[in-house]
């Protein structure tokens, strides 16, 4: 297989576990079922559960129980619920998405504000299905390492979801909509709006599988090389792609004003920083010394990436 | 003291506890800390951090460590965040409550989405500091006890808050909105629109404190009783009180063509309801045989109120 049908693959079985998930579009309040299961269903990448799954993969050594999979549910919630709200009228005000309608396109925007908070919390509420397998754990020792480990994944799920997280680099965004800002601004809405939840995904699934305090140093840096490389490669795409390719209108950028990487160091500069930034990352991944084979491709993926 | 001073007292206690899990207004996101503070400092009763303190309290017999306080400040949180996001233009479209402009009039209509849900975000992320409070116990079945408590009002809070509480209660209102409804669909919104976060109130102070399996069910019980009697007095209240003393208009429910237990089965036997229902939760609340002075006399308030 090479990368684009790996990927395929693994989105598939991601998809697999999050149905596991889904309420039953059934009561009173069936609405909001349909609505939610259509948003998350609604197709993407997976990146976020892809990176999550294959950072624990990567640190796991003991194999009896795997924690991974609530968490890999909440955080593809979280991105979307951050997504149906992104499209609301009073904030993008989209009506497409992948070539679907956005939620509160279909479903009302009442029923789009309640879909997103109901995913948000879906989220905590999935992860906290993690908590579940800890009642066959009979070694006390055992227990209190495993317990405080999905604590520390609970914590950074939220923060990096939160105020001084995703949400907080979406109100930096929101508030200069249309301005022209510096490149201490651009990084920090870069940082959190996209990074943080990028973040989230490398270090739960590192913390779940047990790494140490030094693995975990140098997976937030990979994390934050290759958050930034990302969010620079879709301001590069913005301008040398196409339509076609991109499945979304290109040049939307400079039509709405945005600051990006390519307005502040033109085209060639910003490809170099992509390479760059992803070179680091990929140095620092195998300085670990890991079965590091998908994630190396996973990372040259994102980077290289023409949509 | 009254009880009604008494109560005053505890809403600033509470108060002081709120403000201890509050962002400081600084940094570039500033402008969702100050919309976050504004809205959760709006004033109120703070009537479920109130019962699970007390239902916390009664329970309680390890005095060494307090759990309750983060999820303390984690419920009226999620509270919040429901009347932020119910006050939106695309849901009630309210400017005023008690008195003060809402979120979305005051600092706009994308940052009262982003406030709601920085709020619902946060209430997961203060909840998740009781995990701080394990750190330091070194007695492993302790740890256990302790974290298994944490665990399960943790699963409380999510549920009760989501899609089969609240937000489910939510759908079903705003779905039926200006259309008559029968008993079972009035019954199904006020328990969970109303009644899931009562209830999380009560359930997450016991089981903090460990309560046992039989407490719990009769607390639960309880619960449910407050809850609908509460949300019928609301009822009464809408037609029997004055815009005065309830510092809203009445006849409100009239208006919008609401089905109510007043519009059901009229005042008196609404009344009765609300009588008996209260009854019933005080004879249960004697029967667990707890120091119950406090909690008894916030029950009666609750269905005695005049706003």
């Amino acid at each position: 297989m090479n990368m684009a049908e790996s990927m395929k693959k693994r989105s598939e079985d991601i998809e697999q576990i999050l149905r596991g998930y889904l309420p039953k579009e059934e009561g009173q309040q069936k609405e909001i079922f349909t609505a939610f299961n259509y948003s998350l269903m609604a197709g993407g990448k997976r990146i976020r559960p892809m990176i999550m799954q294959e950072t624990y993969r990567m640190f796991r050594k003991d194999s009896s129980i795997s924690f991974v999979e609530p968490f890999m549910a909440a955080i593809e919630m979280i991105h979307t619920y951050s997504l149906v709200h992104d499209d609301l009228p009073a904030m993008d005000n989209d009506q497409y998405r992948r070539g679907k309608l956005t939620t509160h396109a279909k479903f009302g925007h009442a029923m789009g504000i309640l879909a997103g908070d109901a995913l948000l919390n879906a989220a905590f509420e999935t992860a906290f299905k993690s908590f579940e397998l800890l009642d066959d754990i009979t070694d006390l020792a055992k227990y209190k390492e495993l317990s405080s480990r999905i604590h520390r994944a609970l914590q950074i799920l939220a923060t990096n979801a939160g105020v001084y997280g995703m949400i907080g680099g979406q109100v930096v965004d929101v508030q200069n909509d249309g301005k022209e800002i510096n490149k201490e601004q651009l990084d920090f809405i870069y940082d959190l709006k996209t990074g943080a939840l990028l973040r989230a995904s490398f270090l739960v699934g590192a913390v779940l599988a047990g790494a140490t305090k030094e693995q975990l140093d140098v997976v937030e840096i990979i994390a934050n090389n290759v958050g930034l490389a990302f969010q620079i490669q879709d301001d590069v795409l913005d301008v040398t792609s196409t339509l076609e390719v991109l499945g979304k209108p290109i040049h939307s950028d400079e039509k709405n004003n945005k600051t990006t990487y390519v307005t502040l160091y033109g085209i060639d500069k910003s490809k170099d920083l992509v390479s760059s930034l992803s070179q680091k990352a990929l140095e620092l991944l195998s300085s670990l010394q890991l079965e590091d084979e998908f994630m190396h491709k996973l990372i040259e993926f994102l980077i290289t990436r023409e949509k």
